[in-house]
């Protein structure tokens, strides 16, 4: 491939969707929603292609299920394109506006970021995902996906591609690396003069490729070994709700709770009833010494319990002697993902918020709140775990940058 | 060295700091400042040092004057931290707070980004500089000066870690890279565990090096190639006297202009008189063919010129035929800095404040505005040149992160 092209086009694309209004940014992805639907069998055939090459391979039936389409799930990727079209384009707002004393008028705008790099694995969805959120914000996107998809992403593509060029807008605001080669995500990650931000969405060993070989700004997306504290002013009931719907209502997901941290004055009373309450749920309990004393299903739990995300019915259980513990041992082990307190004590509550580090920090709710759509956002093309640009959910804003404005009239610097 | 050790003692300490109000922050670095000034000699002696060793390797005078301290310049680094004392302290503030549908109180916090790496290179009031701004956002700084400069940053970091010990701040807040090969300053940016954010202040050989090696986020500080375009509508007057500061007033600064686009209805008449202008002030001007038509002192301009920062009193001169045209000179060679145009049209001033790429877009004024203080910041850890997390000048906020705090009563999610 010819990345150098392929950077000039989309830098080009760039500048020509930074010129649209929202109106045209609505009507291509109007388009691009209708284009899926009207060419859903050729997207559906090369997807059966990958499938097969996949089952061929001797992929996981769970594996090959993230990677199947159905008309039901291009409706979806549909759907979602028409979503990110209603709601409200971030780029263009003057954020602020200040009159300096010599007259100048400095303001803040809000503008596209310029090209978007996203390194993916294997669900073709995302494909659809990342260009509508890309697109809305004015940015082009450069996509390159898991090698198991890769018919399947080019259909897509191709059918926004072409819808896009339907409506006379560049169609290089969405490209795609087909070469799926490791050499090729290594080119990808040093296009610096072209891709301004690089966003990997997928496992932690993809993530970590990225940081390490990256030229360009990355924006991590990440790992959550959540935690929640249950303090000794508890109410009983809400943290056995919480606990249990944040381990175990969905377990795949990385805003769910990983390890438990309980204050020793409730510990054997509250683990007894959590471990009751859990084992109807098939959870796991691996807890310290005075964990596994509170209730005889505890079992042993190595230091490496403390640091892993599960993503499973698994729960790490750890007891505390007080709260200055429990946040030195959450700040020790936690991924910066979203931690909680379940609490009635005013100063504990204040306590944890200030001194947890973390994208999301709770005061007597679920971790697995940590999301661009319940945060109300609209949409999300991740949840960044990194402190610089962006942190927790990321919603359309975080797909902009802004630039300064600056009014004069003749102005000149004296000093 | 322990890069290791000096990692997990700057999360300590920043941890530490991130307990501090601003009153204690405000202390610190009042007691560094009366430090530095009781220390001078101390100071001072080390930085002979440096001196001798620089001449002794045959170091120019314009550099060597960089690299030395004097009382005043003491003082100066010492009235910079009361100055950054002064300023109004950004952690803490919630920017925003919503309730959700289901009474989640989603609020955005500003927060310390917690450990910032600085490599710069020779001049050591950067060292208390860059100190300041980073205490007094709470982050623990990592620093790594130029080995020219060792023996004087050595002294300046001793001094405020003893300071910081008289108040009972931990000393780590500030640490310093005493390696001074190459190898230590790529271990340092690969120290992604520990520091959150790389800041490069320098050349462009030392930014293009730490974006090329780093696994941490950088923000790019930078080059400025900067432009004014002189609409065919520019008031004569205020075009020259924009011109000539941009160009003269300082010419070592990224904000200094370096290159002219003029539009050809005016290019004969006004190139004439700018010719004039600047011959006063001994600026050589290079131009394209028409540029150089319109005045026998403009000499001719290679393809190399459009793209050079010259930091010195040449300007090149491009000609061109329409807005449309000046706008895509400008986006191909610019740098992302400060841009400018003189005009009266109304629809063209806002057509170039649109499209123009850059963290700052001037209408009727001169680019050497683009500084933390002209912005009325206080003061100004860089200029960045990207899109990522900061554009434009840095001031306090850019060092800082945020994150989101949620009071809840209870809500678990349901799907």
């Amino acid at each position: 491939m010819d990345f150098v092209k392929m950077g000039e086009q989309a830098k080009e694309a760039a500048r020509m969707l930074n010129r649209l209004g929202s109106e045209e940014k609505n009507r291509g992805l109007a388009a691009a929603a209708e284009a899926l639907l009207a060419h859903k069998m050729q997207i559906l055939e090369a997807n059966q292609k990958d499938v097969a090459h996949a089952r061929e391979a001797g992929m996981k039936e769970s594996l090959v299920d993230r990677l199947q389409l159905n008309e039901k799930r291009i409706a979806a990727m549909a759907d979602g394109l028409l979503q990110v079209a209603a709601l409200e384009d971030p780029v263009g707002e003057v954020i602020s506006m200040k009159k300096r004393p010599n007259g100048l008028c400095i303001g803040k705008k809000r503008v596209p970021l310029g090209v978007v790099g996203i390194i993916y694995e294997s669900r073709p969805n995302v494909t659809a995902d990342a260009f509508g959120l890309c697109f809305k914000t004015g940015n082009a996107v450069i996509l390159k996906g898991g090698s198991d998809a890769i018919c399947s992403n080019k259909a897509i593509v191709q059918v926004i591609q072409d819808a896009l060029r339907g409506e006379e807008i560049p169609a290089e605001c969405i490209q795609l690396v087909t070469d799926t080669d490791r050499s090729a995500a290594l080119k990808m990650m040093r296009m610096d003069r072209y891709i301004d931000v690089l966003i990997p969405r997928g496992g932690a060993g993809l993530i970590r490729a990225v940081v390490e070989n990256a030229s360009i700004p990355v924006i991590e997306t990440g790992t959550g070994n959540c935690h929640i504290y249950v303090d000794e002013t508890a109410d009983y009931e809400m943290a056995l709700n919480i606990i249990s719907n944040a381990k175990t209502q969905r377990t795949g997901v990385c805003n769910a709770c990983e390890s438990l941290v309980v204050h020793s004055a409730i510990a054997d009373d509250f683990l007894k009833k959590l471990a009751a309450h859990l084992a109807e749920k098939k959870v796991e309990m691996r807890g310290d010494a005075r964990a596994m004393a509170a209730d005889a299903s505890i079992v042993a739990a190595s230091e490496d319990d403390w640091g892993t995300e599960y993503l499973d019915l698994i729960l790490s259980v750890k007891v505390v002697d007080s709260i200055g513990e429990a946040i030195d041992h959450i700040n020790r082990y936690n991924t910066g993902h979203s931690e909680a307190i379940i609490t009635k004590d005013y100063a504990n509550a204040q306590r944890f918020l200030d001194e947890i580090d973390a994208a999301a920090v709770y005061v007597n709710a679920s971790t697995r709140f940590t999301d661009g759509n319940e945060f109300g956002f609209g949409a999300e093309i991740g949840i960044s775990t990194q402190k610089l640009h962006a942190r927790g959910p990321m919603g359309l804003e975080a797909l902009t940058s802004t630039k300064y404005i600056i009014y004069g009239n003749g102005q000149v610097r004296e000093m």
